[in-house]
């Protein structure tokens, strides 16, 4: 009779961290391609999934100004339900096939941590922050416009972990080289009982499904980034060795399903 | 030799808690009119001030999602210089001129705080949420349409102290009733010796300069609003007895100067 | 290759949110324990478990401010790993067995809420605080001694969830009715596949296996708690219509393990 | 009739940020005595302050974990009225007597930021966390005890400022280098008029006064101490070329006063 899609489980079912799918997210990104050594970042790859030869350390750092909804008007609670959020995607290949892979990221909200580990993404709590164009123009507003710039950036317990500045240039209709491959992940929920700890009992790669996402107002230009140095983080070993394009562009796309690629329990 | 227009002040000024003015804002902003007690309302003016006869009681409510810069690009430090703020204005008269009292408010960030101070507006510390609109159409987006919902919350210290819905109805071209008259606000520093603890070194009643003001996207509608009662705080006497119009729109000012009124200290 | 007992798996281990167990506990605890209205808390409580019919709806509202470390001294990385937590534990029976069961709880770190998700504790981000009593004697701090009063409470997004007083009154040499039952809680990890929403992929119920623990200058006196109403929670449901002894304690524990009582899924 | 001993001042006096001296603070402290570069840190000093010349560049860094009271049991609201702080007292003079000046501190709570203003301490938001013990023994809990070791650290906006390690070797009974002279404060409230920005209306030097100043529990040994490179601060110009003792104590003392040493507005 206890009702609701995460703990906790209550009478009602409002309680839980997180209402049940579909959940729909509308916000801005600012994100960076960038280069990272293959050596290291061919280390952060989970069994059945390569970096992808043609393109090999090649990820996307991306961060993320988020208002989430489900079927009940979430996003009329703004304290619960805006969440800003650090992502990195690696190209990568499963079983040949071009795939994103998210070996790291933050969000700033207990629900979006939620349903990042139900949809496989490793979220842990982070500050995340980045620059916003505003309809009344001013000089604190940057403009999308060429030569306009944008920050970001993400910290966690009092650590910076990444920086990243984008100069934009040109308007650009289509995304190429960022969220045009479907994203994999990692499911994953470990067991407590003595003598197993080593054994999770939920180890699922997955293919995220991302619906109806539309892209608006991209802009493309030159990208910056740096993740310092930090103790009890190491995404840091992804750092740049080379950066490429960055991107800002507002979003919107609903989730609700997955594929359960493979068990890596077993 | 030190330099910085606030403390810390230090070698290069660079470690002060804001740069100095000219202050560039950009925002978004959702607000409420409402009518609280006038025979409450008028126990929180200061000596001079006194509410406006045409319109004893008139309020408003107002959260405010800002981006900040003055002369060194620091809206590209966004964890440092966003802030979001919330502020309570009273219809009231300076001399027989109207003006709008500020006898509360909040901001997230501690340059924030710091530049009321400097201001006259007595800001503590809180968090402020508002409902955004995203240019990529969502569920999770409120647009700026007719029937369009936003909400906006302010708490401080873990205790909720004022919640509001808007919804549009049309689009306005002028702010009518709303930031239309000058602020008046109190420049206040106390003393510490003892002895003197009843005595401000500071007690100004200035007029707050606002430049360059813009609106864009000006909607208005319906208003709903309520301050719970709490602990350590006194917005709760200033709750309104009658709520009406609801506006949103984007904005953007400057400051870089106020008109001392009176010398409370004398 | 990839190490961590938790989400991110990583090269080295260390970015998971949490290291593996034995985790050890050490902080100060503030409690009061309270009656419900039975007809409201049994409907809190999962298939097979069912209020104590020797106390019906006896319950304890529990404030930890806790420090934490596995076996790489993680005490000394304080911003990481101190938490403030929140929990309520019912009466309850499995089996015929006394336990205790807890159906909410909040802390204020991801570590905390990771743990507490593995180990069945349904926790969300709340904000937690107690009165605190030092070595050195001041106003500014609560004795352990008759007559002293201590103050905790918790918010998350804003809300007050819960306050507790307790005023010391003697000086106790035994926990009794508090922490004297084995704590029975549920492991829950949801489905994302479409279809299966309902259906979680693990729903263990689990009985919390609490080594080492020490109690220390325990002190037992009068409690007063409330539950304020708020919304997106379920908390005030559970609100007190009876309030019984207050303590505070000083404690330390290990958690490795626990025993699975139940499949849920089945 | 307005009351509070603040802003924002108010019918019942209970909004002001603060309430009026006296201010009662109980703690634990973690600090470590350094030696910066004199020709860096005699650039950090206001006219009519010098180095020390018997001990050119000692300071100290003082992490300091605090609860506050003042008449009305304000250590029963611990949301509010705990704060965890962080200062840097550099070895000084002034007109030849010994004094401790405050260069750089940072609060996470609005009421000591404001406490922290009027008594001369140039006080940022930062997040302070250090290493606790707890009566109840364990691997979690440091002990006070030879070799035990406590860390503390301090960031602001994401970025961390500092980070301190204390070995305990021997438990003493008086403070030596630590807290034995007068901290000497500037008191700075600048104008917002066009055409004075550069001129405050406030700036004074002031001793501070404080009372029943109570040391328990008093352990030294060896400290660590870096300031890492940031951005937006200054602090690390004073970092350490030489790192000396550590200390770990509880305090108590009592503010409600000052001296006015100079106005160096004239």
């Amino acid at each position: 009779m206890l009702k609701g899609f995460t703990v906790p489980r209550s009478p009602l079912g409002t309680a839980a961290l997180t209402p049940p799918p579909p959940w729909h997210y509308a916000g801005n990104v600012l994100a960076v391609e960038f280069w990272n050594d293959p050596d290291l970042s061919a280390d952060i790859l989970p069994r059945g999934v390569k970096l992808d030869s043609r393109c090999r350390g090649r990820s996307v750092a991306l961060f993320a100004d988020c208002q989430f909804t489900a079927n009940s008007d979430e996003h009329l609670d703004p304290a619960r339900y805006q969440c800003r959020e650090f992502f990195v995607f690696l190209d990568a290949t499963w079983q040949g096939s071009r795939i994103a892979w998210c070996p790291y990221a933050y969000a700033d909200n207990d629900a979006a941590i939620m349903r990042g580990w139900v949809e496989g993404y490793p979220k842990k709590l982070g500050a995340v922050h980045q620059t916003r164009t505003f309809a009344a123009t001013s000089a604190a507003s940057a403009p999308l416009a060429n030569k306009s710039r944008f920050a970001g950036c993400v910290s966690a317990h009092g650590q910076l972990l990444a920086e990243a500045r984008v100069i934009l240039r040109e308007r650009a209709d289509h995304l190429v080289g960022l969220l045009d491959r479907p994203v994999v992940a990692r499911r994953y929920f470990p067991q407590l009982c003595a003598g197993v700890h080593h054994k999770a009992v939920v180890d699922e790669l997955v293919r995220c499904t991302m619906n109806n996402l539309l892209i608006a107002n991209l802009w493309v230009g030159e990208g910056e980034l740096i993740f310092p140095e930090t103790h009890g983080e190491e995404l840091d070993m992804l750092g740049p060795i080379k950066v490429g394009r960055g991107f800002r562009f507002s979003f919107s796309c609903s989730i609700s399903d997955c594929t359960i690629l493979a068990d890596l329990t077993v």
